[in-house]
């Protein structure tokens, strides 16, 4: 079916999931571009196809023509891609593997997206994202992981709750700090453990680090206060998983 | 003085630094916000604060006082900030120190910012950027950067007639590909070294990568194609940094 019309009911619907609010609501999410699309299809979450019309993709889904101007009425981006895909969040709460990154209140999507993008590279089990993290099926995050947030066992959780959990479950539990406790290159981690990076602007929570087994930063040269949330958590994650 | 107009020639002097031309005219850049433009003064690159009205930073500095019109004239961002600075960039083709990083076409202006916060971080001497790099002096650079770029020798030069000098000068040149050479892990670095990292789409260029002496690829799990170049050169730095 062809969708000419940004007065129809089912391409006002689809414009909303750009809403966290609408994406709650539906359990549905919007990706866009051919690479997004397929990575999506790839993992089992596309539920159905929006192409530009006159374009095509081979793929046994459900599939929504739009015309160029219905896509531009859709789209967040500056220059609109001809792909899209409507996908469906998965409904998680198991924490899985030896190996864990907790975020607490990371705001940034970009930054989401590349950690979760690093934590794929570093061979991170499961990333447990706290309430106030921007929401993991912002399409900005989504983008910025290249579409690895498909490829990895993601949940979002109570922390002051779930942190003594895995402590009683043997996780060694390492929070950072930008200079107190153990230097990165010093740190002599267990086999199963869970480190927790903080907010741009404040870091881990103080009622979150009182809960850490230890604490490490990443050694520095004095002029730099700190570095971007992403790059410390990907160093961290790289000397971690040697 | 109080600028309450738009249409006053400085006022839209000012404006124009926002493009690459008039900055690259005029040798000025604009900063925005109080920690960059007191970054900007203890450096000694701050020529002239711009204040908005009933502000005041006591800096023996010449000051424009503008209207909140004038501001938002002004400004790139979508939140302006009270406090600006204008500045002079400094002409420097002076390659100094040992740990140079070399950026082949970085064309995200948030990756060459974040980049230039980890080179401070883990005591890079110089940074070389290519002709195509984004312009340093770009806003959305400065801003990344935390105002690191203040802290750091960077220079604009060709790299094709640099590299072959930087070889016969010691340096070790070492490219950057995303699986071939020797893993990071594995790489024993000499005294004086230049790393090279690529563009975000491409990588660094053949006939760059020809004139190298070695090549780095970090280690990471089959499903990740790759890193974010500014988290890629990051983990490089804090590995050589050892």
């Amino acid at each position: 079916m062809l969708y000419s019309s940004i007065d129809n009911k089912k391409i006002k619907e689809i414009k909303k999931l750009n809403l966290k609010k609408y994406r709650d609501k539906t359990n549905l999410f919007l990706v866009e571009g051919e690479h997004l699309v397929m990575e999506a299809y790839k993992s089992g979450y596309l539920k159905e196809l929006i192409l530009e019309q006159d374009n095509d993709l081979n793929l046994d889904i459900t599939t929504n023509y739009v015309t160029n101007n219905v896509l531009k009425y859709i789209t967040n981006l500056d220059t609109p891609q001809s792909i899209l895909g409507i996908c469906s969040k998965t409904q998680n709460d198991t924490i899985k593997g030896n190996r864990l990154l907790i975020l607490d209140d990371i705001q940034d999507p970009g930054n989401l997206g590349t950690i979760i993008r690093s934590a794929v590279a570093f061979n991170v089990d499961t990333i447990i994202l706290s309430f106030n993290t921007v929401d993991l099926y912002n399409s900005k995050v989504i983008r910025a992981s290249q579409g690895l947030i498909f490829y990895i066992n993601i949940i979002v959780m109570d922390l002051t709750t779930t942190i003594p959990k895995l402590k009683n479950e043997g996780y060694q539990i390492i929070g950072t700090k930008v200079t107190d406790g153990k230097s990165l290159k010093s740190i002599e981690k267990k086999k199963k453990f869970a480190i927790i990076m903080g907010n741009e602007g404040n870091g881990v929570r103080e009622d979150i680090l009182s809960l850490c087994d230890e604490y490490l930063y990443i050694d520095m040269n004095k002029n730099c206060e700190s570095l971007n949330v992403g790059v410390a958590t990907s160093i961290i994650l790289y000397e971690l998983d040697k």
